[in-house]
């Protein structure tokens, strides 16, 4: 690149201010003339931002880590509700979380500093423990009457059409995923659906299901091929996040748009770790996609995310 | 905890010695006499040395992360050929690079500084990049040619009886996980099966296919429920790792010996990075087991305790 | 630990609530009844707040990393300002690129994704990269400039006496560091001061020079043992970590209050990714500290913990 | 590139094989040809060989961690002793670890659960805590008794002078970094020496000393100056690190080598985790420098390459 070329495309990082009485937008735009995870995380707004405006987009949601029970499910459930996620991808555990705070039952707070956490003690008290956050053993028995009365209507139902189903029978509430998907028609995929507690309840109590993974797979494929353009943002990696990706080698433009917030790094070669910029060589990002990776707890960077989107857009 | 209690507890570190003629058990001792991850790593081949000898124990081991790609397949397949596993979970990607290279195809080393590398290029020369290896296109033509003659016997068989079945029908090879399970009869759990390439290809020439993952979970958890004794080493963390922990929940006893290889960080709270001593809340790990976490790359450690344990116990 | 005492200590997690026109304070307080980082950065903002209405507390900030490149010099500049700041402790570098700044030279800011950065063309060009900012090279003919024509008081002043010294001499500016602290005398410690090109030109122009670390190691040492209580903010690790908790020590009560933002882990033993408590073992903290390290980038969490003690308190 | 040009320069990555008699220089050549930080690991080692058979190489050696605490002074010792390091950066709690075990004193091995240490209670029991080592407080007190009674030939010598002064002065020790650096004529350069329990026992006895930092910039900057090739080899990042790269933008052609390990990450900006890439952005890396970054805990990656190096040359 010649001089001039490299020069015209540099802008001074501008120190940034911060008033008491910040407005969010302001803030984040901000945090997009500085460096490092700031900016990152300024693209990010921007390009979430970008992708809702885009009204061709298709905007996969690939949510992994414990994030309700460490109080994001209102969030979660606030991009569903406000259009920001068409197709949503997770783990069997969210959704176990999700059903059971859904039921009423909920998670506690743990010690702040885990080295005062005697594991055993816990395990004496029935209480399960998410890093800082505590499961009470009670909460699988709540989730165990409500899913042993289930009518299931089919057992070679596919996970999605199961978990609509699971959604329709859900009591009202203000902060469900499952029920808010169910009431807004976003589709909830999850491939790794038998690893999780949901899963082993059902299991128990309905011996002869069989819900067909393989026709979740197929249908998320086609929603990709018939995406006009594809955006995709990402917390934490994990089967989520490779199942969007290998499902969007099939969007006849790749992804336009990528977002994803993790704390996993890519130099030991796995897929939650790797770079938004890897998946141009697969093809699951388009040649010329804007994206951005922010290094960060989601619970930091999602409930600023939101915050802006809200203010930016409502 | 009274002075002298402590005290009687605590031995000096030894400075480690390295010879030129170094023996690698010398090696992992002296590394035992050390700390931080040298001593961890020490740790937990002590402990799989244990657990191997410890006839009552059965040993589950999760894999997950792209090990085969990055030339681990063989190191895999001796540690089930010598009996160090008893059932395998892993992740779909990790089978379909398995096939792969069974068939006769091979992954490719790429740059070692990531950032001479373009993955735009990349696309356009059909090389899809697993951090500093590439898997050439034509390599799931390879598969796709394998798995569209297959005659399924049964269509709503559970997934690791198709593995099984799979691993009956690949030619011989000396490194073959798929093929060395099938032949010394070690179960391969993959709750995620449809999260990958292989998967994929299964279901666009077999349009039937169910394969029932819910019998999968419910086997998994018999066999936890009938160990007398459990043992966990887990690579990586991810759906295998959980898989495994739901599981051994069952086990009348927790898993005794559990070994965690890792580089994700406890803080964020997702499940991959969690402490093996969390598990202990859950009824996962018993309250006396014996536990190591190392916090390295799977590539340099695993070599590393295979050497060790090949010394030992051959 | 008898149940009940265990209960009694157990709140909920609520489901935070992000509204469209949030309040910074009503958002970290919302945070604060979560868990994870979110839950630690509420914590955090929680404790320096207290820290600072304390009145008997002597405040110490310790600050690594390059954040004045990364757009944080005002936000750092602030906290001095508002008084949030009693001591700073920093590194070579920082000064350096506080005092390009402050001579009105710029940083720049870089490709998004480094991996379109041509680290050999940076050279060609002169611009020096640090993460995703470069500092082209003409910066240090700025510095050297304004190096080579001081009148140095005293070669054998502490460098803490220099620095002050430089503050004085800079040029006025509503970002600097160097100028702030001067204005407000507030203290500046750079025990690693030669390792960084602001030494390096000062050598090669004062070759008398022979600032005299070891006085501005005994009067840290004085001013935490004369600290009625005590609090640190640590930013980073590094040696400014270390030189803070090595004075804190001789502090009759130890620090009552300590807050630390860093992305480095535990597990391999350096003093960056220490977590907070193991300082309890040295006296370095009060077996009763209040405390909370904040797994996170601080160019995020930085500004956020600004806004929010500037809205709580000014 | 064209198609051609790109695959001539790929290879196969081989499976490795694991033989029970392995032979440490077969092991790491064949971690050379898989993938991720297992190549790295081998690739770091074959620089290092090719540095020491380089006779032109001045081979720059950064320390920084709690090496000596975890059991690996000897190999330090050892490195030193055959001729790998021509001049040693490190940080002055190293120099501390390393006079308080040739003094006699030992480090001891604590919990490898970490969850299960109460700092609390080691802190009443004077024993100081770095990861899952204790420094007893006794350790200071001997360290002060050495300290106290030496005659310090002037108190304005430089860092690296008074380092050989004190080698000079330890007893004979077949493990210690200060004696053998002393004997084999090795520099010990010590930019944050101050930031030391070694400098605050040095500064409580000795009033006057004003150890001249900059004399030891200077001479660092002439070493490179006068290296006709240089290597450098970074354990742990830190301001060794930082220390050597500044020098080597004074020599003529930079550095030809360089191997980092470490576990930091770049993204976040600091100086610790950044990519040797970076470095030739300021000309401290030659642009056709042969180097490669270790992620790992340098306990383990640092035994295996002195076996690797010993074996291979001695």
């Amino acid at each position: 690149m010649p001089d001039d070329e490299l020069k015209k495309k540099l802008k001074e990082v501008e120190q940034i201010k911060v008033e008491k009485n910040e407005d969010i937008i302001t803030f984040i735009q901000s945090l997009g003339n500085t460096g490092f995870n700031a900016k990152r995380l300024a693209v990010a707004c921007e390009i979430y931002k970008e992708m809702i405006k885009n009204e061709n987009c298709v905007k996969f949601f690939g949510l992994a880590g414990a994030l309700v029970p460490a109080g994001m499910q209102k969030v979660i459930h606030d991009f569903i509700e406000e259009g920001f996620i068409d197709i949503l991808v997770t783990t069997g555990a969210s959704l176990t979380h999700d059903i059971a705070e859904t039921l009423g039952f909920h998670h506690l707070q743990g010690e702040l500093n885990i080295k005062d956490v005697n594991d055993s003690e816990l395990h004496d008290q029935a209480l399960n423990r998410i890093y800082d956050v505590y499961l009470p053993n009670k909460v699988y028995e709540g989730i165990e009457d409500f899913v042993s009365q289930l009518k299931i209507p089919n057992n070679e139902m596919s996970v999605s059409s199961f978990l609509k189903y699971l959604g329709d029978n859900l009591p009202p509430d203000d902060n469900s995923i499952l029920k808010i998907c169910a009431e807004k028609d976003v589709p909830i995929y999850c491939p790794a659906f038998t690893d999780s507690g949901l899963a082993l309840q059902l299991g128990f109590h309905h011996q002869n299901l069989n819900l067909n993974h393989f026709k979740d797979m197929l249908s998320m494929v086609n929603l990709a091929w018939d995406a006009k353009q594809a955006g995709v943002c990402i917390i934490g990696g994990g089967v989520p996040k490779n199942f969007i990706l290998q499902s969007l080698q099939f969007c006849p433009n790749s992804a336009q748009y990528a977002i994803q917030i993790t704390m996993d790094r890519p130099e030991q070669g796995g897929l939650s770790g790797a770079t938004l910029h890897e998946a141009i060589s697969w093809g699951k990002l388009n040649q010329n996609a804007k994206f951005s990776t922010v290094i960060s707890d989601a619970t930091i960077a999602l409930p600023v995310i939101l915050w802006f989107l809200k203010k930016s857009l409502l």
